[in-house]
């Protein structure tokens, strides 16, 4: 068994590409991935692993294809008047996101992203066959309601991706841009907006959640994570709320029995102790806000962000930078934005290890 | 938020489709989607609850992307040499799947199946733009490889697949069936023949598993499942076995992540207790041939099957049966083949209670 990946007739779009991924290195400060490094509390991981073993004495049974319990669970969360009915959930918010294209985009149809954002967006309509546009954004990575009209006008797409705050740059979005989406879309094709909120609880301010926008629109699709505020990277869950016609336009499309046994259930533990697991977001803005202004005295020029991470320009050899820090242990992201890196808020003393270090690497 | 599906822009192909699924129902007896109904022995449970307890102090952490522990666990249980790098895996021999017809198949291609068989084929490839061609089978659901070579020579697909056992039928499939379908694909359009094993253990002879015909045939893919002879459907796990070159092909298709920390945890330990697993195939093969026999005695007309359930005919009113036997209690499957109904085979209670039914609804 000897053949090459070139021998083998894989569809010609795939030709030369490389699997996506940051690398996973074994190393004592990781913070390139944007995950909640700390780990759940110990309360929560007591229960977590009750129910799991709960879920071992059925495991030779389908799970339960519909996750209702799972889906009140995330509804009781999101609050807002939610129900099961307006909540869809998969592997990850790459999966649920999967869905949606494979729903409303495909062969024929386009969506529209505002680069530079989730490079999954791209990766996502080429694994469904839906055309990606990339929209570009006004100086310093921000958007405006009148940017995004006039791209979706121009372009006409069917599904709009909107990630607030922004990944990787950490821009807020403010609501009147949702708005101006959703009205421009509904002009241009009746298609769907998304807004990709898997960074919404480290903004602080619940008001700018596109949540309280549903009401009388039915197009709009608000993704949202675990991963991250929750501290549940490992657990891949992602999930949405929107109208419940388009829960049952995404169970069309979903393979059946997606969410394992194992995943409800320490999902829905976790949400049970909502308040305990996102005791650390409070901590992390505030290293976050820290990594801000240290960065600045270093003289670098940090984004603005409402999320778990920091982009920051001013470096000449952004390359060197990063392979100096991981010499030190410390592993952060360099995402192919010219003069920049970016990297995630950790605990107090990884943020510390991350800024020590680069200050050492700086003054060489 | 009273939006209609008709209302909401999905894809033309999707319109007034309905989910894939059997019903849910929480009866007494459930022998209709060929789970394994034995509950998993205690040792392995307690196992795989130490294994998933260890997972969640991580759990915060995304998991390993190339689940290279688990794919070594899965070659080890295949044997025949194979290593990490011939095997995938998936959330179900579905996700599986569907990485397959992402990567080989998709817009312009063609798959081709012998039907009745899997449904889930012909979803899948409607959820990725490759069309999906049904062709039929001899007397008895049978397959030859004459057929199968016409078959292939007459549509040309880039997708072949084989159920071996297949499902819902019970049909054994002899390796010279797969020989002479990789013989006409290569002939025909150089495309990949897949194999679904699902059910491989429930045959009783390992050398009627493709694995065997691996060595040499780059563009042959052996599709397994944890789901039946593991017990373990809840915890969703299928698996590939191929040429390393294929596995590389998954991986452009695959999202990033997408087996969790505890699937990856749960399967492993699952797999270390591999022949404690797998103990109770012995007992369900016996119950099957037991239900092959006792149906025959019924006046009915069961097909072989290598599998862990048994497709019967010989039933003037199936849905009648079906709903009979549900009130008794008893929820078995109408998989839509005309006069026929489909049973797995449960414990030796959960059999029995079967075909005390059966005959009480017969009597009638």
């Amino acid at each position: 068994m000897v053949a090459k990946l070139d021998d083998l007739p894989i569809r010609d779009d795939l030709k030369g590409r490389k699997p996506y991924g940051a690398p996973q290195l074994a190393v004592p400060v990781a913070l390139n991935v944007n995950e909640n490094t700390h780990r759940i509390p110990e309360e929560v991981a007591v229960d977590i692993i009750g129910r799991l073993a709960a879920a071992v004495l059925d495991i030779n049974r389908y799970p339960d294809r519909e996750f209702l319990a799972l889906r009140n669970a995330l509804a009781n969360y999101l609050g807002a008047d939610l129900k099961a009915e307006n909540i869809w959930a998969a592997n990850g918010s790459n999966e649920v996101l999967q869905h949606i294209f494979q729903a409303f985009g495909g062969p024929g149809r386009s969506s529209l992203g505002f680069g530079p954002t989730y490079s999954m967006y791209a990766l996502i309509a080429q694994g469904t066959g839906t055309i990606y546009v990339d929209a570009p954004r006004l100086d310093r990575y921000e958007l405006s309601p009148e940017l995004i009209r006039e791209a979706i006008l121009e372009h006409k797409p069917n599904i709009v991706m909107l990630c607030s705050p922004n990944n990787p740059t950490g821009t807020p979005l403010s609501l009147s841009c949702i708005e101006a989406a959703y009205e421009a879309v509904t002009e241009a094709t009746g298609g769907v907006v998304v807004v990709d909120e898997a960074y919404a609880e480290f903004g602080g301010n619940t008001e700018v959640s596109a949540i309280n926008l549903l009401e009388g629109r039915e197009r709009l699709l608000i993704s949202r994570t675990m991963s991250k505020a929750f501290a549940f990277a490992g657990a891949r869950v992602g999930y949405l709320a929107a109208d419940p016609a388009v829960i049952d336009a995404l169970r069309l499309v979903r393979l059946p029995y997606h969410l394992s046994s194992f995943t409800q259930a320490a999902a829905e533990a976790a949400l049970d102790h909502a308040s305990t697991m996102l005791a650390t977001v409070n901590d992390i803005r505030f290293q976050r806000d820290r990594i801000m202004l240290e960065l600045k005295d270093l003289g670098l020029d940090p984004y603005r962000s409402d999320s778990n991470f920091v982009l920051f320009g001013g470096l000449e050899d952004p390359n060197g930078v990063f392979e100096a820090l991981l010499a030190k242990g410390v592993l952060i992201r360099n995402v192919g934005i010219p003069g920049t890196l970016r990297v995630s808020a950790g605990t107090e003393a990884e943020t510390s290890a991350f800024l020590e270090a680069l200050r050492q690497v700086l003054k060489k």
